[in-house]
């Protein structure tokens, strides 16, 4: 069975957000900045800026790309308009909801509203196959950590100072937990992705 | 001149200390898992245990030790006993405070209070000639970033979440500042040496 791996863009202070995010401002103020290496443009769509990238930061990308399910927040599916109903290759999406999905996402194929985070895991693994799961979402993250259904964190260090900001994990609140560092890789542009696996 | 270097040790989360910090408790719950590379046991004398440090690991410690003049906040230096009045090899430490040094410190050769953070980093990088300055303490980081003082960060990265704590630049409060990434180590057990240097 393939891993559950929160892929997250983080400044080397540590957020992941600039300050006052919130709705119409899911970056925060300057967030974008962590986004800048995937979209220089500060917006617009994913796959097609990808295009430009070359390197280990397509490697890394291309890992994003490369999963076989999502398991994401609600908070993160529904501002985002739910990416159309296909967040990429049409693999399916669970999102965890206490709720029922809204009119317009009930009708997609792909989506699945559950309320039930390791029953979304397993779903999702199942789906999956021998790829990976990915996992979106700061407080989905820290939820699965806490719950130990998250198996890998792929950090990728922006490097700037941020200054203020939601930092990663910000809702775990328990601690400490292991960690096994998998690979360092040293993109372009300064990035550096940092890969561990969560000790059980 | 030489670089004034912050080194600083942080959780992959992004925390310097665990929770509830404070006098008595300086590295938070917890945050001795942070500085386990060097001080195995949670405590102690550093020179001494860093004696079976080797590899990646005993360089960076030794990069710290190497360091011509320490400038640090009377927070991080009075909790510490100001380290007997040596930090290391006799070099210069430059203690910043708006107040005098007290009587336990007053009389020491190599220890000196002084009010104005930019004239403690000149008097330090003139001590240190080709050496670095170690630039000691969040707090007077966070403010040496803010005034264009802080040459450079070599960051720690521990394999372990914290999920709650102080953050690296928690006082920050400005920014986005941006860095170039100087060097990547990968260390022992798991520990990953980030060099950044300042874009002014």
């Amino acid at each position: 069975v393939a891993a559950a791996v929160l892929f997250m863009s983080t400044s080397l202070d540590g957020f992941v957000t600039g300050p006052n995010d919130g709705p119409g401002n899911p970056l925060g103020d300057g967030g974008a900045r962590l986004h800048e290496w995937i979209l220089p443009e500060g917006g617009g769509d994913h796959r097609a800026a990808a295009t430009r990238l070359t390197g280990v930061n397509r490697q890394a990308f291309d890992e994003v790309m490369a999963t076989g399910a999502v398991v994401t927040g609600r908070q993160t599916f529904e501002p985002a308009q739910g990416w159309g109903g296909d967040h990429h290759d049409g693999v399916p999406v669970y999102v965890l909801s206490r709720g029922p999905a809204p009119d317009w996402a009930a009708g997609w194929p792909g989506v699945r509203y559950v309320d039930d985070l390791a029953f979304a895991m397993g779903e999702a693994k199942r789906a999956a196959g021998e790829r990976e799961v990915l996992v979106h979402g700061a407080r989905l993250a820290a939820r699965a950590v806490r719950e130990g259904l998250l198996d890998e964190i792929q950090v990728h260090v922006v490097p700037v100072l941020l200054g203020s900001g939601r930092s990663l994990f910000d809702t775990l609140g328990t601690g400490p937990h292991d960690l096994e560092r998998v690979r360092v890789l040293e993109g372009e542009e300064g990035v550096t992705h940092l890969r561990y696996r969560l000790r059980r």
